[in-house]
């Protein structure tokens, strides 16, 4: 090629066609009946969303919190990256004086995980949680300044959920008072650990503790990996990446694997049970219920996550669905300066349909989440005095709702995604990406299916308990509440005679409370009377799960709107009811989904369907005005989006080619392969005689 | 580093602790009930399996169509190894006189879209269907030998579904005889157009032909677009890629935008509407209808295209979860050699009821699509007669079949990748870029909401002339005849007693009939007489559409089973009761999902529900010893799957190992960060003297 190949690609200085995006969104604005400020700090706290200013100012003008490449890196290019800002991110904590909240932020505001977020998500607490006095000076104090990384090794290649099948082994050698860490098999291989495929040089190693001659299961060890000197793997270790993953590729997932490996007796985390040195006795921990507390915590936190998910998703999808337009709606044509132009699809009702349940759903999981970390402090007061009660409860209502929130929250990604058209598949939409990294969530922290049946055991014995007068109503537990009224009138039918009634909450946790009591009721029949086996149980078993967390759910959602002394204020009054609106379409979107429990249980007659489905359709209504405001309200920086679709702006074409400019394929005008792969081919043809001398095809010839 | 960096980490020679994956599924084969060869050649032929494993010999051992790398190469690295599989594709027709059967084999086996792709989809086939004698031996003769590559260029960045709404003008200029192409703003950019960003040199371009003083609307023409001698883009012309996308990576979907661009009058393809040269009038086509034929056939190639996705996507996850082993199962011990092994978790119910309905689905997808084919072949003889009986109804259901079985392959994809646990996480799983690659089936070829409407408008009509006496039911048309009896008895009610009521297949179509019929008579109830407009009618509309569709593909499996005189022999009635349980499961666990609509048609009772579900457990059980076969028998080679999870061999973990040791990560011993961004840290714990000279923690200090 003799001209310069090196010319990037530019687009020409060119308009969208009218409307344009922040026209579109202005007049969104401008519909807003309530004030999105107010909400946003009702939510967040005024003090929250000044420091998260603070910190986004920081981090926008620091090269290793560029976002601009985001798109286009490569895996390796991806851990160089992140391993930057892991560096960067220790020195910004002492240039600025940031305390732990503030670079929580700058993670959140940056939203990408990097090889050092295990080492402060699982290494740092595990650390905290579980070691002596002595232990937190030799391995908690170096962690937190950076000294040593680590990661914390549960999962192997053979096993995941099922923690008690691990085959690696700690055996005690009372000789030196050490333990030797084995990988036996292939399959023992500690696998999709993060942080351990490249940076860590500490692992926290569950391993089968063997002492005295005995299997005592699964404990934790503290266990020194990579050179300190030169980050080398130590001998007796092997240790990498797994590879590439769906997603959350910024991260090192790595495998180790030890052979006949010694570490010292201090290694064995030992703040519960313990190893004498010399003579290996074991002694057991006392209490194995007080780790529930920190499961309790780690799932609140996942509830949380799942709201600010479905939130970015919505606020991506809402606004660009309120700047694309696709078709003239004859039956109702949209005008624009008395022109008519083609309707901005929010306007659809299946639009409509598709988006604003999510935005409930969103502001649902806050309010639960914010009741979930309410209940874990309230907890944990009771279990520093002994008092357990509040636990069993408060644990199995976690597990439910992390597996139903979290799949709440990937499927409206990919709703949302989906709902953006064409579009939506771009990189540049910030929604597939962010769908992969999401994905771990319904796995990690307990598998989403097999966590149901934590909540559906307990949902079992408490219908046992209150069937044998164990159980009495309290204002604490409203699952005895509402399996107590199914049983008082098991053939209860719901009031509602025309769609207006169903507005009514006291009608919809009625409903809610119903069907998941028939439902439990259901299932306590077939295994307790009909003896059928648990496995054969499954699929009832998780719904009932389901039915009991959307229960929870919705009475958090409606609970809190009316108790809720911050939203007493009058002039709180327009977000109120738009909260309302919002708790109202969420109950009875997911009524509609789940109609079939509904119908079944009795509750809800044939004709009743009807009016539910048309209070949907007005709730669509009289909530569409309000859509843009509802998702601004959120307050997702647009740094934080990195979506071309979900600009504040609204300038979705604008963003769109920028961002295809960057594209490193656009950086010549040529393509790599074209003279190997491409002019072989065709150069047969200009054998043919087939063009002019300019290259273009010789027409007059044929 | 003084130390060698460059040596690669190796796994240690250890086995997977047994039983392993090979014996696994050796026990699962030993447990079929039928003839796995026998039932693949029934699906595809024995010629045609005989013709796969010879293209498959071929490209196995062919570099160019090596898959080592395809989970580590990066954007460019894919569009390169594609332009060099495109190249060697000419090259192998050559050499081996491969017919385009061969070729079109090699590409599915590949499994990976390329710049060429599109080529051969859109642009030979465009050219074919659309252009006169003179154009083929202009533009199709050379596209044909590869001296012009060609893509397809209609959407817009403003406009995907709405055709009609392109900005994109070709103004017909009658002093020199040309058109004048041209893009007048932003969002008339051509945008997701494949093989555009790297590859083409041609592009059909959908514009509004302006000639005469009048807007035709879009009509196609052949640019030429990229010089012949060198590549590059021609004058007048702005071309590129569009930037990272969700999937399909290995594709240069790219955008365009001509600035006053000049072509000939023969660029217009003429063979419908024609512009007559100097003065510019137009001439209208005969026909409008004739295109839609070909619709019907790309949506029927569709529909066999979600039976592989399902298939595949099923294949990896049954084999994985016959040798994935989770918890002893304490109600039902799996014992091996007499001893207690953990529970390999197809043996759960759950997991029985997360695949098996895929495998089903998969079979049922291919009898309607293999119908479908026949179906078009029909009408297309029909259609040279001048007869366009068939077309409405046959057009009708491929919208929404095409809608209907593409949600199903990408929901079944995703399901069966969560079913796969973690590791269905990892790319090595085969699950995770397949997901992404085939996303696209789901807004191409019509968004699959906006088809609905397409569906559902031909049922209302249908409806409305049943009513009026002007349609009558004939077994060419199960849409009429399923309407005509709903209308003859509104208030059937389903006859089941018991449980196995459900396995009679006249009872489960009557069921789907009714149910269909229902919903498409509230519809019209609400629209005709209740005045609902259509847009706020969109959410019941698509389920119409999606009943129907259910319907049909329920009835297609049903019919063949009952009337395929390949199924007669005797040697075939292992199969035939096989494959009428996955009939069966099919129906069945549909209804479930969709037991709302039953239920509240008023055909199902609460207590049928109850027998239904009895009966979809039942049918779990039954089916499970032949899980492995029946996926067995979708006959798709290791080279295609390429999964470590769904390996023939179930050799699961030694491939994980094998993969991963082939991760660039994994090459060096220290990250090529850790200089940079992790010694600079931990350096400051070596001054605090808190470790020894070999780089081991200085516990003895502390």
């Amino acid at each position: 090629m003799s001209f310069d190949n090196n010319i990037p690609t530019t687009f020409p200085d060119l308009a969208p066609r009218g409307p344009s995006g922040d026209l579109l969104l202005a007049a969104e604005r401008a519909k807003t009946s309530f004030d999105v400020q107010k909400l946003s700090e009702f939510m967040y706290t005024k003090e929250w969303l000044e420091r998260m200013d603070k910190v986004l100012q920081v981090i926008e003008s620091e090269p290793a919190f560029d976002k601009t490449n985001r798109y286009f890196e490569s895996r390796e290019a991806k851990i160089a990256s992140g391993l930057r800002k892991d560096k960067r991110v220790v020195e910004l904590i002492k240039e600025h004086n940031w305390d732990e909240t503030d670079s929580q932020i700058a993670y959140f505001l940056f939203d990408q995980s990097t090889p050092f977020t295990l080492h402060y998500n699982m290494f740092i607490p595990t650390l905290r949680s579980q070691t002596t006095d002595e232990q937190k000076k030799l391995f908690l104090e170096p962690a937190l300044k950076h000294h040593i990384i680590g990661c914390y090794a549960q999962t192997e290649l053979g096993h995941g959920s099922n923690v008690q099948g691990i085959e690696t082994t700690a055996t005690y050698i009372p000789e030196t008072n050490e333990f030797e860490i084995h990988s036996p098999t292939l399959t023992a291989a500690k696998w999709w650990i993060g942080g351990l495929g490249t940076a860590a040089t500490h692992a926290i190693v569950m391993a089968r503790l063997i002492t005295d001659g005995k299997d005592y299961g699964p404990h934790p060890f503290c266990v020194h990996i990579r050179s300190l000197e030169d980050h080398r793997p130590l001998p007796g270790i092997t240790v990498g990446d797994i590879g590439p993953k769906f997603g959350f590729n910024s991260v090192d997932n790595g495998f180790i694997m030890f052979d006949h490996y010694r570490v010292p007796h201090i290694s064995f985390l030992a703040k519960y049970s313990k190893v004498k040195p010399g003579t290996g006795e074991y002694i057991k921990p006392p209490n194995a219920k007080l780790s529930y507390g920190t499961m309790v915590f780690v799932r609140a936190n996942i509830v949380m996550g799942s709201r600010y998910a479905m939130a970015k998703a919505a606020t991506i999808a809402v606004r660009y669905s309120a700047v694309r337009q696709q078709f003239v709606d004859a039956a109702n044509p949209r005008k624009w300066d008395k022109k008519v132009i083609e309707t901005p699809v929010i306007d659809y009702t299946m639009q409509q349909y598709r988006l604003l349940p999510t935005v409930a759903a969103a502001y649902a999981c806050f309010f639960t989440g914010r009741e979930m970390i309410r209940l874990y402090n309230l907890n944990q007061e009771a279990m520093q005095q002994g008092n357990f009660d509040l636990l069993a409860d408060l644990h199995a209502s976690s597990s439910g709702l992390k597996s139903l929130t979290t799949t709440m929250a990937i499927d409206a990604i990919e709703d949302c995604r989906r709902a953006c058209g064409g579009h939506g598949y771009s990189m540049f939409s910030g929604l597939g990406m962010f769908y992969q990294d999401y994905l771990p969530n319904v796995t990690w922290e307990g598998d989403n299916y097999i966590l149901t049946q934590q909540t559906a055991r307990y949902l079992l014995k408490t219908l046992r308990n209150v069937v044998a007068g164990k159980a009495v109503p309290s204002e604490y537990n409203p699952t005895i509440t509402y399996l107590t009224q199914f049983l008082q009138n098991p053939k209860a039918k719901c009031p509602a005679t025309a769609p207006s009634d169903f507005l009514n909450p006291e009608l919809i946790l009625s409903a809610f409370g119903f069907r998941a009591a028939y439902g439990i009721a259901q299932v306590a029949e077939q295994i307790d009377r009909q003896g059928r086996s648990w496995n054969s149980m499954l699929v009832e078993i998780s719904r009932i799960s389901k039915a009991h967390c959307q229960f929870v759910l919705v009475r958090n959602f409606i609970v809190t709107l009316q108790n809720d002394p911050s939203l007493a204020a009058p002039e709180m009054r327009p977000i109120v009811k738009v909260l309302r609106s919002m708790a109202t379409l969420f109950a009875l979107h997911t009524m509609e989904k789940e109609l079939a429990e509904f119908v079944l249980s009795g509750y809800i007659s044939s004709e009743q369907t009807k009016m539910l489905k048309d209070q949907v359709i007005s709730l669509l209504e009289q909530i569409r005005p309000d859509a843009v405001a509802l998702v601004d309200a959120f307050a997702l920086p647009d740094y934080y989006l990195h979506s071309a679709l979900g600009r504040y702006d609204g300038k979705v074409y604008e963003a769109m080619t920028k961002m295809a400019e960057r594209e490193p394929l656009n950086h010549t005008q040529v393509v790599a392969g074209y003279e190997e792969c491409i002019k072989p081919l065709i150069s047969q043809g200009k054998a043919a005689g087939r063009w002019k001398e300019d290259g273009s095809l010789q027409i007059a010839k044929l």
